[in-house]
């Protein structure tokens, strides 16, 4: 299993190389093994071909900055091609953390060739059985070259005029199938019962059954109303997640009705057209990250959150998941915290800015996980989405969201959840509710 | 490990449902486990919600259409949050191919909604200690809303007027460092030796050292005085891998300068923003598939390349990487050939178009893998790419390109290698250098 606890913090740095760390796995010399990843990812294979002079070398190699041998196994972790002779019949499969560096100047700043450089052909190399990416650090240059999130956490904040807590959110359920009559009658009671923060599910795009102009055209006027009559803005994170034109236009949609926020999934849409939406956007970029059990899934394969979002927060999102406490997936609790405290540190000292945007946790809260999840983060800079923990409240939903508001309040307090129970209904409620 | 040898033909379905197969790995009873994954990835969770109803049910339900039971394993293959004690101490993993369809109307014709849809959070569940998309068979609706390839096999065929016999291939290396003096240098000595094609690398996009703009300024020239001068026409795929709108602009460069062919890394530049290329191009799209480790090397996580090559092909790319056999890379020669088989299976029953691509064989290849390829394949309907092939060819680059025509010529006629080889000392040589 990679190892992350002492990964160095993600700061930018000054020198002007991309650096970028790998846990490692090969039956290989490491020394070896690791000058052919540098090697495949810069100028040269391990052979020196012709045009390769010692110049060219100096400009363009990646460097080797750190080897660190961890454990070793007797088993490779991923299936391998047979192994030369000579490592003899029953090798050792040495495992390291790395750390790689690539001069600027062989992609200059572009994400999506940064992600063919420190991303790209390294994980199919014969020489490793196992091989994640942990952990990058981009020189200021990136800064500069790519907008960043447009509202982040103060910006988000200040859309809604909320401090002190966090938004509390809900995606709509059931995930696709509603229409947008029914979505917009669950909408209303949200609103009714104060809720922060509302989502369409990654799987409710602009199918036919309920168009991504007909929910707008439900939704907003209703919030819209409700803002007017209790001076509570609400958060609706339209999910826009199309073709560009398509995104564009419903990003426009959305915005001439009066929302504030839109979803993509940013898996689905990739680098460049979130950049292109981020600079187009005058609203606020909630970031989806389905399909994030391909990269995260396997404990040999795959890539670090830590320097997964570091892609989508340069180009511009102002939130992304982080999955949830004790949730109803397989990504211990461990993972999340570290994803969440990953979205919230700076990626650049200043005077570049850190581009930190909101967790959002999400996936079977309660307000059972509110007092662990603010004691490991230490912040309430987050978006905490519940669907059971609110619809499946035995007081329904007014009560649901009562529920985690006072949960967050206890946190934030220092209360004990119980303690503050005996005297919060909701509160007491949800713990008889979803205590397992 | 998953099996796919009998997986069904992606040919179109008319019934108009998205059909998906997954390998799946679960210690909970296998239909309690598929049950779960075709709710979360549809209308509901476990538990019903409220809000849906029967007839909503009936309308977005995602359906399991086959289950078949393989083998079991004492361990999971993926890491696990702990079970329910209900499982017992010592729970079998069943592993089995299940087939899952969704109703068109849940997403429409969109490949970034399809993505979410059919590889989103469904990896993540923790029903599960492994999980492959096999495959992927689409309803027509997708072939009328995508664009697929524009040039596709015959097209880049005609670019060239090249039929018989596979376009030979190179790609300049070292991969990142050249000038674009050097690399024109390169460039008039692979045209001189009659090469069809040559590539940038993946890592070789825009940056300072080398910027595209600059390599067509010295490149082009050069290619078209050479078609004049002889009436050979080489296809030179310059990467233009980037944000949206350098991308369109380094195509419009390309394509004032006489170029024919643009790369892209599938994978950095995502699906709408290739979509969008697509539709601005006049140029054949050449899809490098960068990362694709990421999906592939685990048995247990990830993606089978007949599902994956799927998206790039409706979203417009002519060319396909895929690997090569006994490349330098982990994959096996069978995936190696069940994925350049994927390309050129149509992915739609006419009167839709099948949207077939150029697979392009690369890595490690030389005039050695000619006779298996061409016998896996019985075709000729493929890019060859050859690094040493070509300039470690003792006779040099002349040299190196005609032992690979050679090797071509003997298969498709059916002569074997070594007796035409007698006649070729071209070929001959090529044998004695790569045999190994």
């Amino acid at each position: 299993m990679p190892k992350n606890s002492d990964a160095p913090p993600s700061l930018a740095i000054q020198d002007g190389r991309i650096r970028a760390t790998y846990w490692i796995e090969t039956p290989f010399p490491l020394e070896d093994a690791v000058a052919v990843l540098a090697g495949e990812q810069s100028c040269g294979t391990f052979t020196r071909l012709p045009g390769e002079t010692d110049a060219l070398r100096a400009a363009a190699s990646a460097v080797v900055e750190r080897l660190t041998p961890l454990d070793s196994v007797a088993q490779p972790s991923l299936p391998m091609r047979s192994l030369p002779s000579r490592l003899g019949p029953h090798p050792r499969y040495q495992r390291a953390e790395i750390e790689i560096s690539w001069p600027f100047d062989n992609l200059g700043a572009s994400l999506p060739n940064l992600m063919a450089t420190v991303a790209g052909n390294l994980f199919e190399l014969r020489e490793f059985s196992g091989l994640r990416l942990l952990d990058l650090r981009l020189p200021p240059s990136f800064a500069q070259a790519y907008p960043g999130p447009q509202f982040g956490i103060s910006g988000t904040r200040a859309l809604l005029g909320l401090q002190g807590r966090p938004l509390i959110g809900t995606i709509i359920k059931p995930s696709v199938g509603l229409s947008p009559a029914a979505t917009v009658s669950l909408v209303r009671q949200l609103a009714d019962a104060g809720i922060d923060f509302i989502k369409d599910d990654e799987l409710q795009g602009n199918g036919p059954h309920n168009r991504l102009r007909d929910r707008v055209d439900a939704v907003m006027p209703v919030l819209k109303k409700h803002a007017q009559r209790t001076g509570h803005q609400v958060m609706y994170a339209f999910n826009i997640t199309d073709e560009l034109d398509t995104m564009l236009h419903n990003h426009d949609y959305v915005r001439a009705a009066g929302g504030n926020c839109v979803m993509v999934t940013v898996a689905s849409v990739g680098l460049p057209a979130l950049v292109h939406l981020r600079k187009h956007s005058q609203l606020a970029i909630h970031g989806h990250r389905a399909g994030w059990g391909l990269y995260s899934r396997s404990p040999h394969i795959g890539m670090e959150y830590a320097a997964y979002q570091q892609f989508w927060r340069l180009a511009g999102v102002d939130h992304l998941h982080v999955n949830g406490l004790r949730n109803k997936f397989s990504e211990p609790d461990a993972s999340v915290i570290r994803s969440a405290q990953a979205c919230t540190r700076p990626m650049f000292a200043p005077p570049y800015p850190g581009c930190e945007v909101m967790p959002v946790f999400s996936s079977g809260q309660t307000a059972e996980q509110v007092a662990d999840t603010y004691q490991a983060l230490g912040s309430t800079d987050l978006i905490y989405c519940c669907g059971g923990g609110i619809m499946g409240h035995p007081g329904g939903v007014p009560q649901g969201v009562l529920s985690l508001q006072e949960a967050w309040e206890a946190a934030v307090r220092g209360v004990d959840l119980e303690v503050h129970a005996q005297t919060h209904p909701a509160l007491a409620q949800a713990i008889a509710a979803f205590r397992s």
